[in-house]
């Protein structure tokens, strides 16, 4: 493709990306299609000879866009609604161009020290200790996998050497924290017996009590805690995990403390919500994901710790076919086990600085407070209940009925493909779940789903 | 930023990218900057309000391009050269306005299908038996991770719950195998000292003989040898590890084996070249990148095995709140640690059409062709000699004189800007490496650099 011709269909792609934001409302947000539907649709084989881009183009249009699931609709309300916005769009279309590896500081200055300045940014926003050392991992998975090696790394500093060496290490967190914990433990050779799932109290928060005591039972058969991770905002619920009693715990223990805000961490850019990160200065590490809430697309994992050395030892090695003579620089390979580094920092500084703090603050506060308003339409309507607390930008709500009746209005809601929303179990019992993170998402958008669930759940009238 | 808005930066976005690839030539290959001087120009605190995309645009071209080092750029032939091409830019600039999760069919059908479907073109592009399942990760090293993760789960199916739990666990590479394989164990805590490193030939492979008495010796010491990992161009030199030997090797001691053929696997697109994954197909997990030889911007490994039921064993957990009703369909959270995933293969799916097998067969010829022609030069000044066999893209040479004289040799052709070369520690000997990957690089390019080497050369007339 010669440059000309990359400007032709650089500015087709251009007028298409415009116009998807400017008619997404039109798409279905769930795509009308059964596995199998997309592939039996492609060439089974890849072309031998090179194929036109305006061929390619269509065939985006035409196939790969009607069978994707739109996360970037205002009415995408499943799991945690999240946004890829117009700026970061153009940032990631130069960070391909510029396909740099930041492994190392000598291999591109502007992504290592972008990466440590937008984080320590952000580290401001979000009230975060100004000396901690930030870093972007992909996701939250990852910034787990590498909490629980740092406290391993605590645990036993000679665990670098020798591994886990017949300890048996255990990781404490709420019944309702993310399924990446067993994952992480999984890959880190814990196991799932490791993981300790804590129960939580009526507001959905991990009991500091139980953690207390789960920990001094493990102590007691010859166990090795290693790792607490608390969560500020649920999966399921957005719940807030009692982070000063936790950190208290944490550090009597001598355990690694992590916390998982990947999703509510954003909020703390208001001033209204940054209380519920107080004592996280407490912490060892901390995630947030501006991919989730904080306008960027996928993927970008902020990932801070107090402890960085905790990071190179369980982790740096530096080979000789990548020293580089100069000592002083940070060399982000050093601090995790993927070498590859691509320059997600770029889209990060170009949300910070398009938005501003007061513009992001701006976005989360609408969000939340749309949420509450959407949850106090469905109280007022009196056929539902919500399930759990809402403090952020999260609905969980319940039709006043069966498990099935429940089941039975999320599909209804769904089949319409005019918003898509995803549920949980709660206490036993199925909710729905309704997040709100797209930076389009309107009042109207709001006002419209609230109609539509109450014309859709039973006994409409 | 409204569409219109879009519109606007979008196309001088479009029209700077075009121009990069134009002129990227005038850029000096690496910056002449120190650590800290990008830091120093930026604001130390994120912007209260937002700021103007002109603005950001503007010291996007002023304050961060001139502080990259440019893997983009014909002349860079450090580490493995790699290519981000336009066609993979317009792909990355629409996978970020989708913004998908894929870690569900449901979350993203398009993702889902169209990550199996370019992963199969792929397969039979590169000879590789058509019913292994493949999937994308980031990199190498998170494909390391897994492939170990893989051995534990086949050693002891049982580790899933009760982790490495007392086991010692060993794993074989050659000495000149990536560093990932040291990271990776320390992940999934075997610890480096379960590394062992087997000693290669005059030709820098593997040696089957020493690799036998390794693991002889490991059972005979009650450890539990669990994976060998071969690799198919190896990082210093691009050295073929002896795959059919090795694979006998791993089938009668019932060991994991993995292929690392993270650069030179791409090769074998080239029917020139594809005996050198002769023997692959005995291999339970293989991994390539695209995203270093296969004209595809970071990050994408290529990653197969012939046992998705190892991964799945591994890692699949599958929570009820993401729970979806139909069981037919592939959900790739269950293959990996990773639950967030990027629409990688948007962009691998566009390179593949725009190339076509031919297209990319041609530029990788060319790149061989180069590189041996780069060789032949060398050889014929009589002042250098070759430090390994030219098989693929890569030339380890060397001045014939002392070590601090090749050092200097390096520091000058790197201090012109016109080249970016890395060195290498080989039979202990420093050498110079001349990778050659990006896909604008000409003959014309490599005359130019060819004389320049010689010219720097002490002696040169």
């Amino acid at each position: 493709m010669t440059p000309d011709e990359f400007r032709r269909h650089g500015h087709e792609v251009v007028e298409w990306i415009a116009d998807y934001f400017e008619t997404i409302r039109d798409r279905p947000v769930l795509p009308p299609v059964q596995p199998g539907d997309l592939t039996a649709q492609l060439p089974a084989h890849g072309p031998e000879e090179p194929e036109p881009m305006d061929r390619i183009l269509a065939d985006f249009r035409e196939r790969i866009v009607p069978a994707n699931t739109h996360w970037n609709h205002p009415a995408f309300h499943a799991w945690f609604s999240i946004s890829g916005t117009p700026p970061a769009v153009l940032a990631e279309a130069l960070a391909a161009a510029l396909n740099v590896n930041g492994m190392l500081w000598k291999s591109s200055p502007a992504c290592t020290e972008l990466e440590q300045l937008t984080l320590h940014w952000l580290g401001e926003w979000l009230g975060l200790p100004p000396d901690w050392f930030g870093l972007i991992y992909d996701t939250a998975s990852t910034a787990g996998v590498h909490a629980l090696a740092c406290a391993r790394h605590r645990a036993d500093p000679a665990s670098r050497q020798h591994g886990n060496a017949g300890r048996h290490y255990t990781v404490y967190c709420s019944e309702l924290a993310h399924s990446f914990i067993e994952k992480s433990a999984m890959t880190v050779g814990f196991g799932l017996d490791a993981v300790r799932r804590v129960p939580v109290d009526s507001a959905f928060r991990l009991r500091p009590d139980a953690l207390s005591a789960l920990i001094a039972a493990d102590r007691a058969t010859g166990r090795t805690p290693a790792c607490i991770v608390a969560t500020i905002g649920t999966t399921a619920v957005a719940s807030v995990d009692p982070l000063p009693a936790i950190a208290e715990i944490a550090a009597r223990e001598k355990l690694w403390l992590h916390v998982d805000a990947a999703y509510a961490g954003a909020a703390a850019v208001s001033e209204k919500y940054r209380h519920h990160l107080a004592g996280a200065a407490a912490a060892d590490s901390f995630a947030v994901n501006p991919h989730k809430w904080l306008l960027t697309p996928t993927d970008l994992c902020a990932f801070y710790t107090r402890d960085p050395a905790a990071l190179r030892g369980a982790f740096s090695l530096v080979p000789e076919y990548l020293r580089t003579d100069d000592g002083s620089a940070v060399n982000l390979m050093d601090y995790g086990f993927q070498l590859g580094r691509r320059f997600r920092a770029l889209k990060l500084w170009f949300v910070m600085r398009s938005y501003g703090r007061r513009g992001v603050a701006a976005i989360i506060e609408g969000h939340c407070d749309m949420a509450a308003d959407f949850a106090s339409r469905l109280l007022a309507d009196g056929r539902f209940e919500i399930a759990a607390p809402v403090e952020f930008s999260l609905v969980c709500f319940r039709f006043r009925g069966s498990d099935e009746e429940n089941r039975a209005l999320l599909e209804a809601i769904n089949a319409t493909g005019r918003a898509f929303l995803s549920h949980a179990v709660v206490d036993g019992r199925y909710v729905l779940r309704m997040a709100i993170g797209n930076w389009q998402t309107s009042r109207e958008d709001m006002t419209k789903l609230a109609a539509m669930v109450t014309n859709l759940a039973p006994g409409a009238c």
